[in-house]
């Protein structure tokens, strides 16, 4: 039954060993009118890219995310996906308003979800050319350098980037597991003790399982991994957020 | 040059004219899965979906969208894309901690983000079956009966939907026009200027020779689209994300 686009999108790694070589112009263009095509709530296109591949903004972006990402410096290809709410502000002058959606926690999350569809069309579209894609979030945890090194105005905010580009491959696939699809897909209503004690044990040990097979000792199970969720929480986020426009307040 | 899924993906539009014909389990089950393949911001998987074919539960839900957004309850399948730190939160729990990343704006912008990634990918899974598609984000401007028709627990929030079906299609394919590619796709760095009062008014121009096209006089130019983001702010968004455990005090 699957046909060649749900073989591509069941088959998804993140890929992160580019081997530099560039990409094609005609490559990388139509990937971005095929992420340009994708819907934007209301039809408010508040999303902007900007495509990097000067070696030395690579490199100034990879000294300013934390991690290490080196691919960063390695991919031929980094693609910054902002929330633009500059465009929407310029239309709604011309029209003789003034635009505040932007202030609203509903402007952030209207910008925040179509970046990711942007990213998700960004990725596939990448990746139906045989290239590697890997998303980069930690491009926004110290956003005011990124904000000035690729000139970001006022009302626009580096949500998200992308880096892409040829990629060295393992001789087999090795897909990551997931939680169980139990705790995923809820039908009619969400059922809340889904994810029991017993899921959570097994799957710790099926992602150690999977990080011996490719090998990666360094692997740690699911409950080990989130836990800097307990503290974690990138201030820089807000405050920038707040120094170009996204006040929030409502 | 195009292959399959490019040219899937440059000739998206929304639709909404569903038959209501039920969608096969085995394509449903499909397209679950290959939205759950999509990768998570730190592997966190803070999304679930609520998969709802129950006509009583999709009247329900279109009686509190604005809109009006009738497709809701001619569509055999919406899905809600939540955001979902529950599950997190219980595996930091089991770990021996206690989640606070959901009381940030970085764990909000997380989830938004990986809620995009994952609308993209059900819209393209099911478009790839020759299936219709349209993204509901007015779903989340009522949250609250939202929230208690499909049980949603704390620190989770439904972010968006999406309407999945057979429809009916024009007999030709017209693709909605987007602001020219110069004011979207920046290289090296953002040109501020890039968006004219002449290219403004062209695009104008263009979208209303569009709506004329597809036979919808009421259909308006970009500028006047853009209108509503002078005051809507939807405030229930921050209220009830705040009632649910998103604080976002930092």
């Amino acid at each position: 039954m699957p046909n060649e686009t749900i073989r591509l999108l069941q088959s998804h790694v993140s890929e992160r060993d580019f081997t530099g070589e560039p990409v094609a112009d005609e490559v990388l263009d139509t990937i971005v009118r095929a992420a340009q095509r994708t819907p934007t709530h209301r039809h408010g296109q508040q999303i902007s890219l900007v495509v990097v591949r000067d070696a030395h903004t690579r490199q100034r972006l990879y000294e300013v995310t934390a991690g290490p990402q080196p691919q960063i410096t390695k991919a031929p290809v980094f693609i910054l996906v902002a929330v633009d709410f500059h465009k929407t502000a310029v239309a709604v002058k011309a029209g003789g308003g003034e635009q505040h959606f932007h202030e609203s926690l509903e402007g952030w999350t209207v910008g925040a979800v179509d970046a990711g569809i942007t990213l998700a069309t960004l990725s596939t579209a990448a990746r139906s050319f045989g290239l590697g894609a890997v998303a980069i979030g930690a491009i926004r945890h110290d956003p005011q350098p990124v904000i000035d090194l690729l000139g970001l105005p006022p009302r626009t905010f580096p949500i998200v980037g992308i880096c892409i580009g040829k990629v060295n491959r393992p001789a087999q696939l090795r897909l990551k597991p997931r939680l169980p699809l139990s705790t995923y897909r809820h039908d009619e209503r969400y059922r809340v003790d889904a994810l029991t004690p017993d899921i959570l044990s097994a799957y710790d040990a099926e992602l150690l399982a999977y990080w011996r097979e490719v090998g990666r000792p360094d692997g740690v199970p699911w409950t080990q991994r989130v836990q800097p969720y307990s503290t974690s929480i990138h201030p820089e986020t807000k405050i920038i957020a707040e120094r170009q426009g996204f006040t929030l307040a409502e």
